[in-house]
């Protein structure tokens, strides 16, 4: 990477509002700083108003894209040059956001590959879980097949309810309802011969504490996780974060 | 209280990282929505490079307060009409904040002392745990005298070293290493007679896990947790939140 290292990471969360403000805090968590002082500089807009994602891919509503593009452009008015967006549904509006903004965003998915790596996982089938937009416009499928793995989708109309029962949990604000179907959903992709799993939309990384995670057969990599390292590398780019950091959540 | 609803939470953090980004969490957490839109839209300011509080005050070094007012100036700029600021210390420079503003700012002391009442604490001794500057400039004993309450500050020098070690563990990354420290300074100002002690740095609750304080005798009031249902209570003015709701941190 030649890019010059950037001053202020913008992060456009508020999608939902708690994956937005726990992206922050694993950005300063997961940061190689001694002191306040060493830290990465983070602007985070967490306005929850953004129209839904899913329901205007699915469903023909409001579309996202104007509030995400004001956030982004306030943002960067206040001083952000690398922008991250915790949220993957959101990613399918990716190429426009970025034609809008000189700011570099970083991307997602191409985190997520970055972490199967970063993991050992250089081929096979890797199960994707996240919203149904996510998964029936194929974000995840074609980078995944890009980079050499063979994606696997829930088809199990149970496991796409799971899936979907574990995001709304955790944007009700009922967290403790949310692993039970999450672990159903994981443990669908795993019959299915996945190797790992992607946790693809923000919200199912709140479902499953880092301390439970040990408790699945299958590697996880956790979209939210996967772009707060892609982002401190991106400030610290000689750093090489240990795996074993991840489990360090407050 | 008859002012006007605000209508969105602008949040000075940096001050450390990590509390400012746990804040935003919390505020989310303990807002009563049912969906990503009911939520507060919420804007965070957390740039680390604010010069430190407490050596300003107690070894002359750089001012935070320029740093803190462009903070706040941008925050008000981008639409936040209300303005939490997650360190103590920096309350020091309070009035000089507000004087400077058209936004509301919450004072994190007021917080605590409404966090006692609603625990059910109307007199007594209340221990104060904070950093230096916090301790010897009174910022606490003041408030909770005017309150009815006896301040009770940690006299010992152990139990003085104890607080700024917790402190210091949580913003050097070392969040494992806060929690004896912290425990042994709780237990110190119980022995002085506290029947509640506060959390005052927004450091300590990070080194005191919700799931763990049921382990002491002593009522804990957490200047996180205070200032975050403040801010929750002023954008949801009729909700009452049940205390039962503090121990949901992900």
């Amino acid at each position: 990477m030649s890019r010059s290292i950037p001053r202020c990471l913008g992060v456009l969360g508020g999608m939902g509002p708690l994956a937005g403000a726990q992206f922050a805090a694993r950005v300063v968590q997961l940061t190689p700083a001694s002191c306040d002082q060493e830290h990465i500089p983070l602007l985070l807009c967490n306005d929850p108003r953004v129209p839904d994602r899913s329901t205007a891919w699915v469903g023909g509503g409001l579309s996202p894209l104007p509030a995400m593009m004001r956030g982004i452009a306030m943002l960067q008015d206040d001083g952000a040059d690398c922008i991250a967006i915790p949220c993957n549904t959101a990613h399918l509006w990716f190429d426009q956001l970025q034609a809008a903004t000189s700011a570099r965003l970083l991307h997602i998915v191409e985190a997520v590959v970055v972490d199967l790596r970063r993991q050992g996982i250089d081929q096979g089938a890797i199960g994707i879980l996240g919203t149904r937009a996510t998964l029936e416009t194929g974000l995840y499928q074609r980078y995944l097949a890009q980079s050499g793995y063979e994606p696997v989708v829930p088809t199990a109309p149970d496991a796409v309810a799971d899936c979907a029962e574990s995001i709304a949990a955790v944007k009700g604000g009922r967290v403790d309802q949310a692993f039970a179907p999450l672990a159903r959903a994981i443990a669908s992709l795993e019959r299915a011969g996945a190797r790992a799993v992607a946790l693809g939309c923000t919200e199912l990384p709140l479902a499953l504490p880092h301390v439970r995670r040990a408790e699945f057969d299958v590697v996880l990599t956790d979209s939210m996780d996967a772009l707060a390292l892609q982002a401190v590398e991106t400030f610290y780019p000689r750093t090489a974060i240990p795996r074993k950091n991840l489990g360090t959540q407050a």
